[in-house]
């Protein structure tokens, strides 16, 4: 295959035909108006191609402002081709092409980008996760089950001391994975490389007592030469992690960093509701993460079920699954693994597993955790039973009769998620 | 001033006062729940803060799909500030903060990021534009007036010899600015390196015979690496500028390609509507346009009067002034060009003056260059003299009396903005 594919829900006031046939021209060779120059010969070797129409639904009034007057916007999907002749494998070029110049079209009155389906070309040229799963797991020694995650919080504020604090009962308690939040990076008040050196002490020294590392994502985002120093001080220091803001810095500055680490990335979605909030515009997290996942994301956030924001179940599970799912035949499934959180407690566990359809993720708690009876060590402990009851094919009612942690979860926390 | 301060224009189902103190919560060092860690000190050391409030609406149903159920839509604005400490001066970072996670908050049924202001330490801290106005006349000889540009079309397809021969003809026409699109950049059909050696060639032996060269923006956006092998390639050959999607490489791209560049960079705002297109979800220009001049922008795509897209007037007016306004007070204006494009001719000159406060701007012209009676010479004639009949008080119509070219376009164009 060298063609690339993409999908599209959209809503057009000229119906979806010409919306179609518009967006293939003007993301190809096409103009507005035909130019002397542009060939019959040059069309076919370089123009979109409309591949498939489907009208959904007729509306009497656009979704979305729109210059164009109708009484009758359409509304359905559209799937186009590019020839890879045009951009070659290069993901900061094919994002202009299939999400450039088309949302602000009069010819649409919404529009979503749902998948892109990349040919091999893409997998040889970029670098894909360098980790994933398997090598998340080698790098915590849990072989097998969700990885038991938190987020340091308050999100800013602590000093490096205090983190170090609050790590050091973190580890204690046997958490496998614990993540800075997204405002915390290098500022003054909290800098990264005394963060690091501090946190690494209690992280280390708790390795060498149980022979387990807990994996500490230290958020370095920041322009390359920040993340480079970032990525070496984690590194130097016995890190096995790195947490970086993918919108933040962009596809380049993600492509960058992959190349030069040799560390696990986590990308943390900040901002994505830009993308998603809106049912007229925006971008589909399917679509999305295969173009983070390419340029080398090993982890990404997929928020959680029953989470404290917008997002639906639904959405939640179709994007943890597309995280998992492979992105090539040719081998190169270049799988990631995605990271549940936003008010998650033991409870929400076997949902989790029934929607990734795996146990191949993390899962990052913060009052599930910290605010559990037991402590720390509870909170952990209760999520991982929660996991066994579903490996052992028990509700959790069932199986927290004879495992406490699990129990003092249900009891605290069952309000939560109904 | 040592805080950030971001103006917000949005909805909430549970008043503008409690969506105002959740963001601010959310984004500081709040969580849902308050950690007993999180004390009254630290919050008010890193806590953002809720500056105003004005409630401007109240709507019976959400703008946008929101989980909380209300009969009341409180809509209007809110400025927040947070301390330069919990950041530093680092663009990504404050990105996080003032457009991260809270276009999906439960608490708010629509969000768009209006302003941000930034403290002095932005400015010394990060690049801003190298070259800008200035630096972009004394590239081209083009002392006063707009500087005419045009973007090479078919968008795609040609190949570097049929690309040199197109931009012969333009320099042959005493064009001041030629711009790649952005769907061509080192594609296999058109590889870079062939195209800026077989355009360099003719641009600049013109330059050798007229005394003025022509820039042209070559498209290098691509991975960091692949941005700077661009730069080089297309500053050995003499050329004068480079372009870059900026939303398809990121804000760390942007700050890596201008620490390498010796030449002005040309932003390009491929995929913009994602951000602009609904009233009730994204970033105003006004705010976004800031973090890539302090990035490193020269130039920064504005849409054009009566453009062929979706946007009013009166957006792409602010958009242009807002390029053209001083960031700083403290003498560090870091101004950048505003880009008029989009179905621009002669007719349109007198009013992107009008608009811009200015004539220190580029407009580029497809077919109200090429598609004039006289060809590029007459093309570009018209848009000059256009906008001599601004500097000496005439209407157009009044100046084309005795100014052939503007009469032509005139007569050519003149349907097309009524």
């Amino acid at each position: 295959m060298t063609r690339i594919f993409a999908d599209y829900e959209l809503e057009s006031p000229v119906s979806l035909e010409r919306a179609a046939a518009t967006i293939a021209g003007e993301q190809s060779s096409g103009t507005f108006v035909r130019l002397p120059n542009e060939t019959d010969d040059l069309r076919s070797r370089s123009g979109a191609t409309v591949e498939q129409i489907v009208v959904e639904d007729v509306r009497k009034t656009p979704s979305l402002p729109c210059r164009l007057d109708s009484d009758r916007f359409e509304r359905g999907r559209i799937r186009l081709s590019w020839p890879i002749e045009t951009m070659g494998p290069s993901l900061p070029n094919l994002l202009a092409t299939v999400a450039g110049n088309l949302f602000e079209l009069a010819e649409v009155s919404a529009l979503r980008l749902l998948d892109v389906t990349f040919p091999d070309a893409f997998a040889t040229a970029n670098p894909g996760p360098a980790f994933g799963v398997a090598g998340t797991r080698a790098l915590t020694g849990v072989d097998t089950g969700p990885m038991i995650g938190t987020i340091i919080k308050p999100s800013v504020g602590l000093n490096p001391t205090q983190t170090a604090d609050l790590v050091a009962d973190l580890v204690r308690g046997g958490i496998d994975f614990i993540k800075d939040d997204e405002l915390q990076a290098n500022g003054p008040a909290c800098p990264l490389e005394e963060r690091v050196q501090a946190v690494m002490r209690v992280v280390n020294r708790d390795a060498d007592r149980t022979g387990k590392k807990a994996m500490v994502a230290f958020n370095i985002t920041g322009d390359i030469d920040e993340m480079k120093r970032g990525h070496d001080i984690v590194r130097d220091a016995g890190g096995t992690c790195i947490m970086v803001s993918m919108h933040c810095v962009g596809l380049a500055g993600m492509l960058a960093l992959r190349r030069h680490s040799d560390l696990p990335i986590h990308a943390h979605r900040a901002g994505w509701g830009l993308y998603s909030r809106s049912p007229d515009i925006g971008i589909s997290y399917v679509a999305w993460q295969k173009f983070w996942r390419l340029a080398g994301a090993d982890h990404l956030h997929v928020n959680g079920l029953s989470n404290k924001f917008s997002e639906p179940d639904d959405s939640v599970q179709a994007s943890a699954r597309a995280v998992l799912s492979p992105l090539f035949e040719n081998g190169q499934g270049l799988e990631a693994m995605p990271v549940f959180s936003s008010g998650q407690t033991a409870l929400q566990l076997p949902g989790s597993i029934a929607a990734a359809g795996s146990q191949d993720f993390l899962i990052c708690a913060g009052g599930g955790i910290m605010g559990h009876p037991g402590g720390v060590a509870g909170g952990v402990e209760s999520m991982r039973q929660a996991a066994d009851a579903v490996a052992s094919g028990q509700s959790l009612g069932d199986y927290a009769q004879d495992h406490p942690a699990l129990a003092k979860a249900l009891e605290t926390f069952g309000g939560r998620v109904g």
